[in-house]
């Protein structure tokens, strides 16, 4: 990954503020004949988009994306897809306050330190408007890995933890993701957030989340060895994504109570000829290649640092004083992240997959014969 | 990173295999002027090298590292360091069963559905050997750092955790990490893992483990945004490490339990004109650039897949079988992951810094006058 | 440098093709606090904009450049510099004969043959109007330029060649370059030249040039080793404009008639301490980094494809026909390649320049103490 | 291009002074399973090594190339292959003189400028024995393309000028390459060479040369547009060669001359119903990708920097002097370039199959059925 790009042959450079009079994003390495409207993109970005119900942020932006260049008569000509944004709600308030101080948990500080200079209006370039863009080329990879590999293929996300709640595991179901504002596949564990986020909501305070996203239906040998891994660059995209703190590949951090015995995914011959895993520990992936199983990361996303109560900190003389932020803000950003999460995965899989045609030419079939 | 390099301004690419004639890398960005012996990557290389302890593998590697180019007269001239470290204990016994059977936890099947062939000798490519490439860029990497920052500078690691036996952070000592084999900062913690240890390589199991590195004395400014953030290239670093199935930053997925008020830094003056804060739930990373507080990250080790018990899998032709791996293997990985962990910290921030220096020049000094 | 981009540290993006709604690029790796507005752009682009004079083509278009983020009260900031140029002249004629017809000399058949589709309107990506996007891109460079190095630096182009017809080198002033439609520094030569092409226009052939580029008042010490060149680079910067097919430094083929003793350029100490030479024929470059003479690049632009005499071709279903083109084009494309050329010379200084920062730090002053 | 590697999916790293210990290089991006052997290389680089004809330095090496990883049994398994080759004639010579001087048209100035600091034994870095390296990648490449397109594919080099006498293109012999020691096609012109080169060699004076390169037999669409372009590839790879100072395609600066009816590469359908050209003076390729025609670079290299007429210079303290170069060296150092072109040619070819294969998969079969 570069400042702001990433991707190697399935290549995404995104620019833009906050509080600009627009974002967007170049797709460069988008194969040829790939079928792709303004439409196809305009999906995934009403499911992360601000105002959808009282727990995001209530800044009201239609996000409508606009194809500028790349598509020709319905499909992509193997040019770069240039993808634009206008902002439209960007509130012409007195940024006085946040103009000179430092907001704890922002990149407030760490700008300034670094650049001298920053655009204050809203975070600027690290506001988490800027995933707009990241969801929109999401958009463009996964119509990339439907052409090349078939519908078959799912790229899902779910929100499994609110602060302390997390979900009940065993009542999982994908079909209830879509049935609440929380993506929450827990039916159960969604109404108990609705009154708990209320409450975060109304004391102006805010919680963590963590988001999990699987892929399903990639077949054995997408990835590489040793620095360009899969679940190296799996990490790498959920880490860059605003406010996340911790990546998970499989069982992560639980594989470090295990013993070798209990972490072992045991291989079977399954009915089609494929193997069929006993567990699926690795998250589908191993030495950096993924296995053919459902392809699974989870991340921590903090407590939105925008909050009510005041909070000790510095402005740029260096003088002590407090800040308490007021305005549109997430209490719970990781809700949003959930769509942020699968548009990664897919860009992360469409350039592996780009990239394996490239190194090994078509997939192996099958086993060797004896 | 990719395939097999990492780095953008200090580039280091790998190359080896476990079982070949030898391994090395080629460190590309080095700065001129910056003293380098053999001896200086040697230190290092001796805190990772098999054979240490009974707790570690016991092939007998002296990783003796001959710098190749790129140094002349004592100092570095800007060209590439060529490092190569000679394999002298690839044991000749047969590999016939792991020639043609899949090891369930271990890159087999995937590197052979990815490439329809293995060097299936003690892993090949895919062997955590290759990390004595890593621990000898990363000791370069320590002295750019030294040469261009200061003596003030360091990186140090922990073994925080190992299966279900975490330390006691209050009694975080790090003179302690160098007092026993398993560079733990808890020595109560040292002597319960001796026992535990012992049970678990006398059973020919394995288990798991987290490790935790520091970076102290780095100033603010270091990072950059959105995708080649620190934490981000820190993400990617640490999982591309062999077994690693989890990476966090500072407080990780802990932070998803907190509310904002509980997550914010705050931040007075200090005596020194820089800014204290009040707490490090951020790992010393602001959207994406480093605050000057230390950056602490942490990482989950699976256990070792080479275990006596046997396990259910198949082999090349598709046919069901079992395998148990008998020989030299560590019974927690996780020990000699600590340096490999330290080499990547280095490595990341040294191409940070160079980074840096190119983007804005010099660091800032200071606060804006009023 | 990519498909769609060039640079390491100063990296372009472009997109965009020359009848879809606009075409632009993104500037990542500007440097903050350089003084950046839309009129500073538009100064350069107003040098290429086609419709200027009789000897290019007669489209009509404005050329604006909006400045889309990564300028913030009248500098930039450190982020991305996104620049949008609307197209207004696609003109909505048939193109029923080029969907189908292969053109000679354009890349028309080689897109096909790699994509299997192309956007035929007015060669799309493949169209010169895409250089648009370049002296954008090299106007922010100039500005990067400047900042970093003081007003002394400059870099200007000239046409020192049509078809057969050289300019006099004994009579080159620069002054003369802004006072004739051809750029060229010989005004005996620029009246000439003004018959000449006139013929050419008026029969629908074109003809040859060849555009030549200095860099002046740029240090000794930028660029770098072996594959990262400043001549590597700019040869494949120069060689990546349209229909150029010859890219030479200093002497360039006229070296390999000279020995070894007509060839050096000798040494001698100037008056203010630094090194002067008694000839340039290495074009300012030795080993690939500056000398601190002027940087001489000189690069050969091939007649437009585009004529009125009908050329036998072939069309995308195998059958053999002819094709003549009609309407607007460039009866001298060189001439309008002369700010392109400057664009990419100061793209790739700007790079340069932000790499050796990060790789050496500050320029060195002088010579040793004895 | 970076500044010690080249190539995006058949990425090469090279390594190593003139008189270090050895110098080599790392090859990633290999696909898996070409057969690879180490008499593979050696064949080539037995063509560049020194001391083959009295025309070329004197300096003995076997230039024996070692294959340290990535192959198992005889083929490639799609991991780094590391090459290896030992200095063993690096003559301990007193180096006094250029230890502080500056040689004209050598690097000495400029390595000195940037890095304050240089290995001035026999050029160190900026050695044209770095060129090894690249004959080796080179026959690597060699080895991805002929397993992947087929024995049909060729890239053969030629000497085409020595100082002012050129060849007669009307007595091209390939066969004849291979019969003088200069790899001239021309058997009337090697002869005179012969003696024009023994009077430049006991003179101890030098002259340049122009060296051509073909690739036959590759398929239309290789290449990529606008930046990633064959050309723009190619006119780096060879300008990246010690001591090139031009870069042609095809017709290359001729082209300025011609009109475009002159210049048109008209097309027809062949007998095996592939398009057939008139001529070729776009070299290959058209808008970056190629046309299927052979593929045409021709590059200028300039006379050896070191002769034994001394020239005027200055030493690092600034202080005026004189030097002259004694000992061996290359009076022609463009017939060594000869294969060093081939090499690069090779490299750049394979990178862009790879990455062709990445982006759209096998190449089309044909026109379009009407």
């Amino acid at each position: 990954m570069s400042d702001n790009a990433y991707g190697k042959l399935f290549r995404v450079t995104t620019w833009g503020e906050s509080h600009g009079p627009a974002l967007g994003c170049v797709v460069d390495g988008v194969p040829p004949q790939v079928p792709l409207s303004e439409a196809d993109i305009q999906h995934w970005m009403d499911q992360r988009k601000p105002g959808s119900s009282r727990f995001v942020t209530q800044r009201r932006e239609p996000d409508a994306v606009k194809i500028m260049s790349g598509v020709f008569e319905g499909v992509t000509t193997g040019t770069p897809v240039s993808l634009l944004i206008e902002n439209v709600d960007q509130r012409s308030k007195d940024y006085g306050e946040i103009r000179d101080k430092f907001r704890p948990g922002h990149a407030d500080y760490t700008y300034w330190a670094k650049y001298g200079i920053r655009d204050y209006r809203g975070g600027g370039r690290s506001s988490a408007r800027e995933t707009a863009s990241r969801v929109a080329a999401g958009a463009v990879a996964r119509q990339v890995l439907k052409t090349l590999l078939g519908p078959q293929v799912s790229i899902r996300g779910a929100l499994v933890q609110i602060g302390e709640k997390s979900i009940d595991y065993s009542r999982w179901n994908w079909a209830g993701t879509e049935q609440n504002p929380f993506w929450c596949p827990d039916p159960a564990m969604a109404m108990d957030w609705e009154d708990y986020l209320d409450g975060i909501r109304k004391a102006g305070s805010s919680v963590g989340a963590v988001v999990e996203v699987h892929a399903s239906g990639f077949p054995a040998g997408l990835g590489a060895p040793v620095y360009g891994k899969l679940d190296t660059e799996l990490a790498a995209a959920m880490m860059s994504i605003n406010a996340v703190k911790g990546v998970e590949i499989g069982s992560g951090f639980a594989a470090a109570r295990l013993t070798g015995e209990a972490n072992a995914d045991e291989m079977r011959l399954g009915p089609d000829g494929k193997p069929v895993f006993s567990s699926n520990h690795a998250g589908g992936i191993l030495g950096g290649i993924s296995t053919g199983q459902d392809i699974v990361v989870r991340f921590a996303v903090k407590p939105t640092s925008s909050i009510l109560s005041p909070r000790a900190t510095l402005d740029r003389f260096g003088t002590e004083t407090e800040i308490q932020t007021k305005g549109r803000h997430d209490p719970c950003v990781g809700i949003r992240a959930v769509p942020v999460g699968e548009a990664m995965m897919a860009a992360v899989l469409a350039d592996h997959l780009l990239r394996h045609r490239g190194q090994v030419g078509d997939f192996r079939s099958g086993f060797d014969p004896r």
